[in-house]
């Protein structure tokens, strides 16, 4: 009997949010091994909000997904099956492996991973590409200092939770944005933030406010939108914004930015990036940050949904929020 | 009889639009010099951008003026009386002596400048603070590589008129955005920019998307609003926004930006900036700028009001895109 892999493909684009008739779950053969190749079997799967970006057919950083391509994706899973040199059936290995069961590889992108030191889903979070975006937008861009304010939207999440605590490990006060008074707590009593202010309170700007008596130095900014446009106005001359996601945007509506005039005013810097364009730092984050989690300096939090056939609500469900902690997917 | 000085002060602030009522020329008596002290008579007055700001009581990079307070503005003129060891009667200066015929200085911030080298009124504009502006904001910020597309609003003007030049010596593709079909062709045909867009023409992100036809890598902006809008969507990946002026917002109306996702998706850097921050570069700057103008490589217009109660409407038609070119008022 042939195996089977399950994956799940780009079945249309979404005209304005993402629904599950936008997925397809198919079933294909595994392909042949052939010489130099390897076959991982994928255990947990992220889910970031690029992906909703690759699903338009638009300008951006990246190729659009075409129409039946498997959805993109980092995962962390096990060697199963080699004709690869240096990899051997039993690594761990963590790569772009999609959303579905299994995928091949020639090595080219693939890291190995140690599930001794950290756990294994923490290389897909904290340990990964988006503990790498936090270190890059908080140390290349915002360059803070001891006892400057940084303030980070979505602070609960994967990226904003690490910002968020780096910042505190170099001394400076840490405010974070979140939605909901639980993820509130949660970054300040378990992450160790001087302050968090719940968007979904009605009451954003005075809040932000009260939580940054001496203005905000650097703003790393995951959401866009309101939370954009409130943290603008309490930016201090000379503050840095590293500009990382834009999630209200996604959704097809282009969010506005009321009064960039105080980019001006304020002289402030403003730096879109994308930290796979960066990979000369990725050593050096990543092996700062596996050495803060494995000395439990870091916290992170996880979320997952249990099932391959999970991953488009999971998907949707980050796009709106309701995730708490790093979303992840096991396939395994 | 007491010789008498006029001055023009913040008679109080604009609401939204400034009008004439917000002015009141007064005359005094002209004060008695100190030792260490000389006294200028101003010849010309440049009216700026930047003064509008001034007569906001709000945040921003620079204290508000008082009501009563004299008009802030450079000019250049002629020491008429000294008792300053090295300032002498005659010598040419230009300072921040602000909208009246005579003031008193001990000599900060006051720069000796020659008239057989170039022009008196160039010390007001492009070799002044409008072209050290020009040149900070391209050559510090946009850091332009020759074949690149460097765009500027405001391009008739005294800013926008030396950054495009300064691109095409660098070797770049220099567009404007200008209003009207007369600043336009000045821009091409004077200026020798390669395209200029009227953005009065009701078509400016059509026209600039064939003004540019491989993208944007630089931009200029003096003016926010709608070019900011149309540039942006016409950035290349990497590109970079010198932000200089938002003239569209200062009469009181805060003008959004409709599509700041574009910063993230393209990975731009975008960084306001006031080049009176940045005094190391002026000598630098201005010697350059000072030896194009001599050797006729960088072209510039003046557009003279006459006489100093005529300031207030020079600058009220300066902020509606009625001066074509830079815009001075004569004094004396």
């Amino acid at each position: 009997m042939t195996q089977m892999n399950r994956r799940i493909v780009l079945a249309s684009r979404p005209q304005t949010a993402v629904s599950p008739d936008n997925f397809r779950l198919e079933q294909t053969p595994l392909a042949t091994l052939g010489d130099g190749q390897f076959r991982v079997r994928n255990h947990y799967l992220s889910i970031d909000p690029y992906m909703r970006g690759r699903m338009n057919d638009a300008k951006s950083y990246a190729e659009p997904l075409a129409i039946g391509d498997v959805m993109i994706g980092a995962t962390v899973g096990e060697v199963v099956e080699s004709k690869h040199p240096s990899f051997v059936v039993g690594d761990k290995v963590t790569g772009m492996f999609g959303w579905q069961d299994y995928d091949t590889s020639d090595g080219v992108g693939v890291r190995k991973v140690d599930d001794a030191l950290v756990p294994l889903t923490a290389y897909l979070g904290v340990a990964g590409m988006p503990g790498v975006t936090a270190w890059y937008g908080l140390n290349k861009i915002i360059a803070p200092q001891s006892g400057q304010t940084i303030v980070v939207s979505a602070a609960s999440g994967a990226v904003g939770s690490v910002v968020g605590q780096l910042a505190k490990l170099a001394g400076c006060r840490a405010v974070g944005i979140a939605g909901g008074e639980q993820k509130c707590r949660y970054v300040v009593e378990e992450l160790g933030f001087d302050a968090c202010v719940d968007y979904k309170a009605g009451n954003l700007y005075p809040a932000l406010k009260a939580a940054t008596p001496d203005g905000v130095d650097g703003y790393f900014e995951n959401v866009g939108g309101e939370s954009f446009d409130a943290t603008l106005s309490r930016m201090n001359p000379f503050g840095r914004i590293a500009l990382c996601g834009m999630i209200a945007g996604y959704d097809g509506q282009p969010v506005p930015l009321k009064q960039p005039s105080i980019i001006l005013t304020m002289r402030l810097l403003v730096q879109g990036f994308i930290v796979t364009e960066h990979l000369d730092v990725w050593p050096e984050a990543l092996g700062a940050l596996t050495r803060l989690v494995a000395q439990k300096k870091l916290k992170f939090r996880e979320c997952v949904a249990d099932g391959l056939e999970r991953a488009p609500e999971a998907l949707i469900g980050l796009l709106h929020g309701q995730n708490f902690g790093k979303q992840l997917v096991k396939i395994a």
